[in-house]
């Protein structure tokens, strides 16, 4: 097996691969960067809430659902996001 | 009544106190910035179509509806991101 040193490396370099940065100007950092157009739907019918949130600033760890992740990103960066509201 | 000049410059400050610039990192340069949060509310009981699209790009001249700005903006800023399609 190789020696630890050799490991490591690999390991960074397989890291540094998958890897993704955004562009400048970029609106989404990080979801789902392998489809070339995050698109998602919604069967209205199957909502299961009188009032479900979306979410519009690509910030949500349960995108496309809203998580709140809007106040952060808003706080830092002076933004004025928020979610689309679906009600029943 | 003042001279032309003295009305030009009056005309440019009313302008610039009115104008908005997006911080840095911001994901919404240009939509409600009057607004401390653009949250919309959709009944989904009076969706008109089979099929709608709300935008998350914040780029759409119909917000918060889509009508296709995403496109320009992804191919500008390598970005990928897409409307939510609410179907009936
Ligand atoms: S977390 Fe993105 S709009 Fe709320
Ligand atoms: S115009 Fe914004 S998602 Fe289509």
């Amino acid at each position: 097996s190789p020696p630890p040193q050799a490991l490591n490396r690999s390991t960074v370099s397989t890291r540094r691969m998958v890897s993704v940065r955004a562009a400048a100007g970029s609106i989404n950092p990080e979801i789902r960067k392998s489809e070339d157009k995050v698109v998602d739907s919604v069967v209205v019918t199957e909502l299961a809430k009188p009032v479900t949130a979306y979410c519009r600033c690509w910030r949500s760890g349960t995108f496309p659902l809203c998580d709140g992740s809007h106040v952060k990103h808003n706080k830092a960066n002076e933004d004025n996001v928020g979610p689309l509201l679906l009600k029943k």
